[in-house]
């Protein structure tokens, strides 16, 4: 990868750098995160985003507030701890990675405290710093397994259409969707890929088009509405997406747009895979209707850089995901296997809920 | 309506008055157009947008070019009107109605000049300006007449999803898939209309947003990607889209997204409608194959307002419409009759060559 997406700098004082996603592909710049609030309004905003991402982002986020706890008794600091995570919680209701790291390093804490009651706060912060640092590296381990277990899906000559951005910049490694991408670059096999531009925020067309460019992949940008007409013209070969939330029964919430997709894939009968990692599965819910649904501002669709486009006083409908049912999707790729039958067994089978 | 599309003003050596659709809805203008030039580029750069809309343009667009004709003899001025209509009808290449309105006013001048051989240019030019104001008031009533056969599609509390625009903004009169909305609310039936933002030039989202809300109809902007996620949430009842060309066999040709929407519709058991006057069928087409596909500029998608979209060197493919199968339609919704039997040979006996 010829960028970082995010990385810690320096020990338990130390920073969480953030590519400024919000930024390209016109400008490259570095968000440099000193506190939690900095990266709230990172994740709030979107400079940083992609599922896994935000996850990793997440566990740094609770090392950047233990900053401020270094005179904190150990109980203190662990309720102190508790409060920053849950507060990061709140900065994105759809994307289960985000909660999964801060349970994770919550429960790390925990355990710390309860199995070193003498420590000092420092050394709880050391303790998490490493936790968080094990996330973004299971995290880069991760996106090269789902790499390996899709590369068999890109064909040489094949034309993979993808939608949003779940590549290198969603994630600490080379993405879950575009893994399998990197993978088959690696193999030496040549394909080509359609991004669609990805309304509104155009993820898809400033993101995924600046990454697989930059690596030299040959990669082309669509309007959402255009992937019906690229299928019947024969231009697509394959799908595939990442995801926010995986329900029990296989039912994917991800980026708006990809369930038409799936239904366009469906009727034209392409095979539609989601790409994630186990992280991304929330056992909990038994399907995808109980998956909460952001609703971002209007704001988004009717104003471009101050240039109103839609007509002031109308309405403007923004929900920024959707959910896509588990019957039409083809496979599902983790980074433990390639779910091929995607109903609420299999997914069992390989979805453990330890880490 | 709180506006018009375009007009002429003045006798033979008036002017044709356009809104400029590039600049709404931040800013309403007109553009006086004193030239054919001024015409062409209008309608290349989509200030004149809307199949029909620009059928009545290009007829206004000889009467421009004749102003420079009066010098000619009568057989001079027909093969200079002809000229000028022919460069007029490279400006766009799908929408039928451009040639449909073109070869009306050349038959028209071509019978005129047989039928007095003795006529000076002048009378030629009021001859044809007549016919452009008849094609202009023909358009209003096709309108109105679309509007009352597709009134009965619109029922009490009915939500409609429509794509680009196709209102008034794109025709001498009330619009085509606008019209049923605009009878039905003098009808007095509440309804609420859905309409995709239609990338790249935003059409639904500048257009009909601005017109439907400009005349008090309940209006909300969805991006295109949303399209599939309200059907499935029961949010969209029917759609009404409009169409640029229509096959012998009822293929149509519309503004992208349209055929992915089609898709869509089918999927979730929505009706969806087509509304265009029998200009716009191009009988001498057998199937949709046939009707060239506009392809225009990377950079309406690559940028906005001067703002890089995507990343520089990246490809961009940009077609402009495309082709929705018939049986993909469950009617066609035409001045003179709602065609429920999408077929060749309904199709047939509703449309009459002759005009």
């Amino acid at each position: 990868m010829k960028f970082q997406t995010l990385y810690w700098q320096g020990d338990i004082d130390g920073r969480l750098i953030l590519t400024d996603q919000r930024k390209l592909p016109s400008e490259f710049c570095e968000i440099i995160c000193l506190d939690i609030e900095t990266l709230f309004d990172s994740i709030k905003t979107l400079a940083l985003r992609g599922a896994p991402a935000i996850g990793v982002g997440a566990a740094y986020g609770v090392c950047l507030h233990m900053k401020t706890a270094a005179s904190l008794s150990l109980q203190e600091a662990l309720a102190y701890l508790n409060e920053g995570a849950d507060s990061l919680a709140t900065s994105r209701p759809t994307a289960v990675n985000l909660f999964w790291a801060l349970d994770r390093i919550k429960k790390t804490a925990s355990n710390f405290v309860c199995q070193n009651p003498e420590a000092t706060c420092n050394q709880l912060r050391e303790c998490i710093l490493l936790e968080a640092k094990k996330i973004d590296s299971q995290d880069k381990q991760m996106c090269e397994d789902i790499g390996r277990n899709g590369l068999r899906l890109i064909e040489q000559n094949s034309k993979v259409l993808t939608h949003c951005n779940a590549g290198a910049l969603a994630t600490a490694g080379v993405g879950t969707a575009l893994a399998p991408m990197y993978a088959a670059q690696k193999a030496g096999i040549d394909f080509k890929v359609y991004v669609d531009e990805t309304r509104p925020l155009l993820q898809g067309a400033r993101l995924t088009s600046w990454e697989l460019a930059r690596n030299g992949i040959d990669v082309t940008v669509v309007c959402d509405s255009m992937a019906g007409w690229l299928m019947i013209k024969g231009m697509i070969d394959l799908i595939i997406v990442g995801a926010d939330r995986i329900a029990a029964n296989g039912d994917v919430a991800n980026k708006i747009g990809t369930y038409s997709l799936s239904v366009l894939a469906k009727h034209h009968n392409i095979p539609f895979y989601v790409a994630a990692p186990t992280s991304t599965f929330d056992l909990s819910l038994e399907n995808g209707a109980l998956i909460p649904i952001e609703q971002r501002s209007g704001l988004e669709i009717s104003c471009f850089n101050d240039v109103e486009t839609v007509a002031s006083g109308v309405n403007v409908f923004n929900p920024s995901f959707d959910v896509t049912p588990a019957t039409n999707i083809t496979a599902i790729i983790t980074e433990r296997a390639l779910i091929e039958d995607v109903s609420k067994k299999e997914i069992a089978k390989v979805v453990d809920l330890e880490f």
